[in-house]
């Protein structure tokens, strides 16, 4: 109801704040029987982590995950799985000057006008280190659909103006983690890893996007009508902070073409000569490959000075302090792959359960 | 849970087939009091109906609202509302040819993998037909908004490759019901109905955008975390048939900008000087408008044979039959504006019982 | 969220108001391929129609159902069933003399109190009459469960001070359709018509237990912690008009018992020697029958004259009118039977979600 | 979904194991600005805790509760609230007789059954040990609840065939922690004490009823149809380990009562001369005491041996061993306390955000 929750059968709870004791999650629906990888989850955390390339923050956040419930002898037990992760670099003294302040383009504003009481430091709960909390839970619904076949690949397409030209069946996925941009293009990754650093030293910020392709999703998940397949991982996408935009398949382009065009021709074995409709088809996976890309704004915080206003309407010129990120595309992979996790899970279960019932019948 | 539900306080499922009895919808959660305006409601379902101009299907079906419950003397009781509309025109035959095939881009091959056993004619329960229940439910949650001083206009800006070079600050809204394609730019409308008969005399479909501009939300709408309402706003917008993307404030655009740029900074009055963020920080309103954009691929059904695919697996011609529309944006419009008239009622209800809870403590 | 709702997986929502145009409910979440028996539908409604006897409400509605989405071709589809109800039998000016005043234990006082604007006639949405759209869910859910070989066995238990010694393994549950009051222990059936007859003739009412026994419920149904079988149950008879007690297995007699006596021993083939578990041990079926007792308060509506108070706070002398029930068990329990019936397709369904799971895993 | 969760807008969520590292909960919905009382928690977990007196289990767990996020100086933020309860005195070698064996009248067989791998230790996730989460739960929900004038009571009305005659308008509810049996008619609690003492002796155990008053609820709390006031009051107490009945208002006794009897008859200002009625009509709280009563088994654990059976399906003796409650009601006043605490702190912010819904059209 607070929207701290997502998901009907596989739901996930985060909790926590940048400078409290502590983050984490419950995902309560998981099956029994899923053996929980500790170090999977662990990897998927150290590629959102804060301090771990030339191109990303500089704060050190070690964000070793913890279980507390739901586990016996390495494995699930249906029961609700509790992860934990500490929080430890806090300097919450960086932020004693914006606790009157309003940033610009932060949701300082919003929230002191929904909450009034709220916790300022680093953002308190808006910040984006609730996203690691999403990120275990993730590493956990990837646990669960590995064994389905189900892999998904969220790489940057694209920082500022400098895209790749290639398309998801262009390229080589396993060039990903290659580079600390994660743009599989390993020549537009060095581009992009330049660009990101010109802007970080004149202390400004820069967007991207990130893109997705899953592979091995089935014919036969999403829920028709309100909770289409694709309605899902927009809400996902769009939740996730700095995110501006989603399309799926043709997406935006797609509107400049005609019926004739953009139509997937059958071919045997009910795949379909092209994929414009990014493996969805009336809300429902059809076994081609799900694609979509997610487009980020430039980072609100800056190195520069801006300036802002206070609560008492008053302007005033902030500087630009704390350990921030040029560039969030690179660490908001990990967390495109966990929504993109999320959902699927979710919807692997409901049209497992549809298919239990309906064979039960 | 089976996806035909919407909302969390103000909840609206939808039922029925194109082909059945009748559509329809309960609206459960609506305010006791609200004055149930049943011409303005079927106002709302005539620019959605077909056969209104000549540049949207043939098919005749009125759309006559019911209303059969949660009313009392003219206003609302707090009760569930039931809305029905009965189906008229349906031409079951239209679609026998249809019964073993799957046509190329639509539900026909998912659906027919998830459910087996299915309602054919005329697309069943993942025909358009269904979105006439969601505008009635809207046209409600725009009754509940109104007394706020909450308007939404939702435009046509952009048909295959003819937009409008004019933003939402620049239009005049009262424009958009002026021309049977509703794009307030009325010469571009004029250009864009050419387009459109040009494509249908070729028996071939086209794609369009759909530009919203929400006008009097007060800062304070949206959760944090999970239902931001951009997220929700997305959720929504992806879950109408033939929806391919959703773009807020500077979306896919705002990736090749600077944070410099980016960055709305505040005036007095705790408005911005810019609006990139499109109205929503940190997931929550920020008293600006909130403004979007919404893609649409090409109808898939055309009037030109295609090759398609049976169930045996053999190929087969389809033949053009049918009466469709050759363009889905104009008659999109009433929809996108329902689909964000749900999302904003539902948020403004979570908000007052946010606010009244803080109050009450 | 507004209350009109029951279950997870197989969920209902009724709406309607006994004066309106028409009763009803959506089914949510029915698998698809059940045989939609429209007369099994009919004869449960038959069951809970007033005017069936000389011992209920000679009121007459004859509570004819209408089937308006989610079937084809006799069969659900998996998408959501709404069935109609329409009223008939109204005499409104029956409530002309109840517009400002609250009838002792009714819910007048306390609707008014909510809601201001209600729908006085007849009790609105608060009457009894909503229970019909439940009968006709329940019996979709009978639908489901039949084939599993679950039967649930509904009958009045006691009248007044008038109960029969026997418990559920002793009685002949094919005798309850062979008396109006629906105790298969005929002997102690006749006493009950009697009782109920006098209170009839003293213009006064009498309570009244309906006792359930399901058979057939296999190992493995229910949730741990809240949603435990005996918990969802105990809400689904509690939400029941007049219903003021709930209580499973040894019940409120078990409290003088010792665990040496009350624990429930195991035999070869994981039955139990005593099943004073109820059927359900940690919040879960375990394969024996299950069975509670309801209790049932004596009509608040009397033919006599009764003190109340108006609006303004003035007593007023309220006549007897109306056509009501003297005993509202013998109609209760097709209630009982639809409501224990949605609780366990709901339980059904969300134990094979578990399951397919497990195995998915 | 999982039926880890309670609440609609106050949303409580428990995790864990009785012999994992802790316990814990997420409480999703507090308003802001409740101050967080951690003596007043604390307290309430310490009527609940092992080794508190000589009537109950000697397990030592300090059960000391930490906060971990959702709040801020001292006050709630509205975000969630975590606390963590760690796990202490386990001896979970207790338990390694009971790896293979189903104990009778225990969670084991269905537990096994349904979920397979499963933490047997100390019953892990079935264990009563879960039900101090929700008195953690349950004192912020009564923290929300106290500045409103809402008082709850529970006390030990009956243990065995020993019980208080008075009812809750006679007892001094003062006296209900002067006595380890928590029963406030303290002559009666004597009673209880030794009838315990002697059944412990016995190695037995004996069953009880937890009595409820509560005060201050204004009318207007509860919804209509399924989410009745009393219905999930219901949900909520049979949810509780060892629950067997609930009754409120005259409950099983109204049974033999006629209306002209049982009816409630207004008194000025809106008084009722007697409550049978609890407290609630039509679903709604009307603004007298709520009371109810709660039936509670015998522990299922004895200090004797018992027959059991194993997964092999072969007879077991099981000795009587770990360190159980004799009786199990003195320490399920808490949790009674904390359940009901958690229904009204849920349904007065549900009938808060209604009747803002109502002033804000």
């Amino acid at each position: 109801m607070a929207g701290n929750s997502i998901g009907q059968l596989f739901k996930v709870t985060t909790f926590g704040e940048s400078h409290g004791p502590a983050i984490g999650c419950i995902v309560d629906g998981c099956p029994a029987g899923v053996q929980l990888d500790l170090d999977f989850i662990q990897s998927e955390l150290d590629k959102r982590r804060p301090g771990q390339s030339r191109i990303v923050t500089r704060r050190e956040e070690k964000d070793r995950v913890q279980v507390l419930s739901g586990s016996f002898e390495g494995l699930t037990t249906g029961m609700p799985i509790t992860l934990l992760i500490p929080n430890e670099d806090q300097r919450s003294k960086d932020y004693d000057h914006l606790k009157d302040a309003f940033r610009p383009s932060h949701a300082d504003f919003t929230w002191h006008t929904k909450y009034g009481h709220r916790d300022h430091q680093g953002g308190g709960r808006s910040s984006a280190r609730e996203t690691a909390a999403r990120v275990a839970a993730g590493a956990i619904a990837q646990l669960v659909l590995q064994p389905l076949g189900v892999q998904i690949h969220s790489y940057v397409s694209q920082v500022g103006a400098v895209s790749t030209p290639l398309n998801y069946q262009e390229l080589d996925f396993s060039n990903i983690e290659k580079t600390e941009v994660r743009c599989p293009d390993l020549e537009v990754a060095t581009t992009m890893i330049e660009l990101i650093k010109e802007v970080k030293k004149q202390g400004d910020t820069i967007g991207g996007i990130v893109s997705c392709c899953i592979q091995g999703v089935p014919a036969g998940w999403g829920e028709p009508v309100f909770d289409k397949l694709q309605a899902d991982l927009a809400k996902a996408m769009l939740s996730i902070n700095a995110a501006k935009g989603f399309e799926y398949g043709s997406g935006f382009e797609g509107v400049g073409m005609k019926g004739s065009e953009h139509n997937d021709l059958w071919e045997p074995g009910f795949k379909t000569r092209t994929n414009y409709s990014g493996g969805i088809q009336g809300g429902i996976s059809n076994g081609m490959e799900i694609y979509f890309r997610v487009a980020f704004k430039p980072v609100a915080t800056l190195l520069q000075p801006q300036w802002s206003v206070q609560k008492s309407g008053h302007p005033v010129l902030l500087e630009g302090k704390g350990r921030h990120d040029p560039c969030v595309v690179p660490r908001a992979t990990p967390i495109v792959t966990a929504m993109a996790a999320l959902v699927l899970a979710d919807h692997y279960l409901r049209a497992l359960a549809f298919s239990a019932a309906q064979k039960g019948v």
